[in-house]
């Protein structure tokens, strides 16, 4: 059994390569050749933690295994990270244990990569705005994946805690995007594609806000009772998702699925874009909405890449279990 | 992070040390303190394999964590055992992983010591002859574990291919128990105490076969269509579980209830039995029956002592994640 320790990710997957394990397990998702397994996801009752696992098959990559772990709220306070999360493999063929994986590095790679699929899938191609509302750590990853993803030449920005945004606003200088901070009336008149990416709890974007001819990917909304957008909006757009049971029970299409605006019929999984056997965007009129609500198998290919890269690399530590 | 790889639990976990950590998350359980999360399982479509976790948190002992893995059918061939179980424990405080603990042997002991609590609460202190249905590899901790909680003076085999039963009178002989090998009318006449450890799918034992003041520890039936005993019996018997939600879903107690003939109130969790808030058998009439399911914190605490032992012994390999 080999280990991938955290502090190791960084060097062996790029924003790049995350995109490309995401991209293609989407696409095996939507062919039916990969499985996510239902997720287990607990309040502890002791330190106000969350813990469950995502899980899943890819058997076109052979990747199978589960990541664990949750949120620990008070783990800042004690130098740690809060979100926790670690990859464990499992050799397909025995069902022995094959590797172990840090998985926080990973979590935002692939989560990044999701939307970046997406913008590169279903946003015009003459896109030239970005507009991120959220301004937190998973944000710096969206930015970068999503620039990667598409020739963006400048960036808007909105955060509830405008105080956050210079963090935000120096990745774009690094990359070199000018970054802009506004209002949400300006995110929605300049921006062609927005990233939302915060953990809220009721809309923030409005319809009445966004242009015809915008994309989003709404990322934040992965629990029963978040929101990031206006249900109105969601069922304004051409709907896409990473996957369609989770996107109506615990993504952003929640909402508009309880108030009976839209049914589970009209949201596409992603992967079939990817295969062809579903057009995307097919105006530069509509509004198109990827809700990634992130999914087991996601993990798994970002840590079999690791364990790969690991590998090849001779700095994976070996040991007997 | 600590390592405690497979070739180290048998000198970690004795039976005894299972039966202790057993008995106390089952009374944990019944007091609200521990508690098990859904079960995970899947068939995976690849090596006809079942894969999947179980999973839980107990409070009192401060175990979180799951086992994952499942039942390869192939492995056999490749000289690996068929079970694959591999245990991941975390800190509860910060919800990092705390340790990697092999689950092959472990499973089987967790399973054993949970008919022996059952064995020692529940079947009448006079009792002198075990009867053991099934004669496969976790008969034999079956048998083990059973000695252990009672001091029978001999037992009657019965297996459904009895060219295995000389491995499970070898086993009664190192432990200085006479075996006889008996058709099951004998059995039922015989024995005071049975455990049946199958992986039946029709009933074996006949409620006619068994008389009154038996002990019956049910422990092959772990999953939907499984069935060791008729359903008669179960109807007949004062019940007794380690999860009430799983006896009546996968567990033995499954058919009575889709038959109708008990319902889910009269099925007691043993750890209430051990917690002296229900009296277990009333009399030397009784038969007392008890559906072992298998939970994940069995499996988490036994995995919990194997690594504080191993620490303590200084065998832990440490590594970081």
């Amino acid at each position: 059994m080999l280990i991938v320790p955290e502090r190791l990710i960084a060097d062996l997957v790029t924003a790049e390569a995350a995109y490309e394990a995401v991209e293609a397990v989407f696409a095996a998702m939507a062919r039916g050749d990969a499985r996510n397994f239902p997720v287990v996801r607990e309040a502890l009752g002791h330190a106000d933690a969350l813990y469950g696992f995502k899980s899943g098959f890819d058997r076109a990559g052979l990747a199978l295994g589960l990541k664990s772990g949750g949120y620990w709220p008070g783990n800042m306070a004690k130098g740690l990270t809060n979100h926790q999360s670690t990859v464990v493999l499992f050799d397909p063929d025995t069902g022995q244990p094959s590797a172990l994986v840090g998985g926080n590095l990973l979590t935002a790679l692939r989560t990044a990569a999701a939307s970046a699929v997406a913008i590169k899938r279903l946003a015009r191609k003459d896109a030239k705005v970005l507009g991120m509302i959220g301004a937190g750590h998973q944000a710096t990853f969206q930015l970068r994946a999503a620039a990667k993803a598409h020739p963006f030449e400048r960036m808007v920005g909105w955060n509830l805690h405008p105080e956050m945004l210079p963090k935000l606003a120096a990745v774009a200088d690094e990359i070199g995007l000018p970054f802009e901070a506004v209002t949400l009336v300006q995110l929605g008149q300049q921006a062609d594609v927005i990233i939302t990416i915060t953990s809220s709890f009721a809309p923030i974007l409005k319809r009445a806000q966004v242009r015809p001819g915008t994309h989003l990917s709404c990322m934040g909304t992965d629990t029963v009772g978040k929101q990031e957008v206006e249900s109105g909006l969601v069922a304004a757009a051409k709907l896409f998702t990473d996957e369609v049971a989770q996107s109506i029970t615990l993504g952003e299409c929640q909402h508009a699925i309880t108030e009976d605006l839209i049914n589970e019929a009209v949201i596409t999984p992603i992967g079939a874009v990817i295969n062809g056997d579903h057009q995307g965007r097919s105006s530069d009129d509509e509004i198109t909405l990827f809700d990634g609500t992130g999914v087991g198998l996601q993990d798994l290919v970002v840590a079999a890449m690791a364990v790969e890269r690991a590998k090849a690399a001779g700095v994976a530590l070996e040991f007997e279990i």
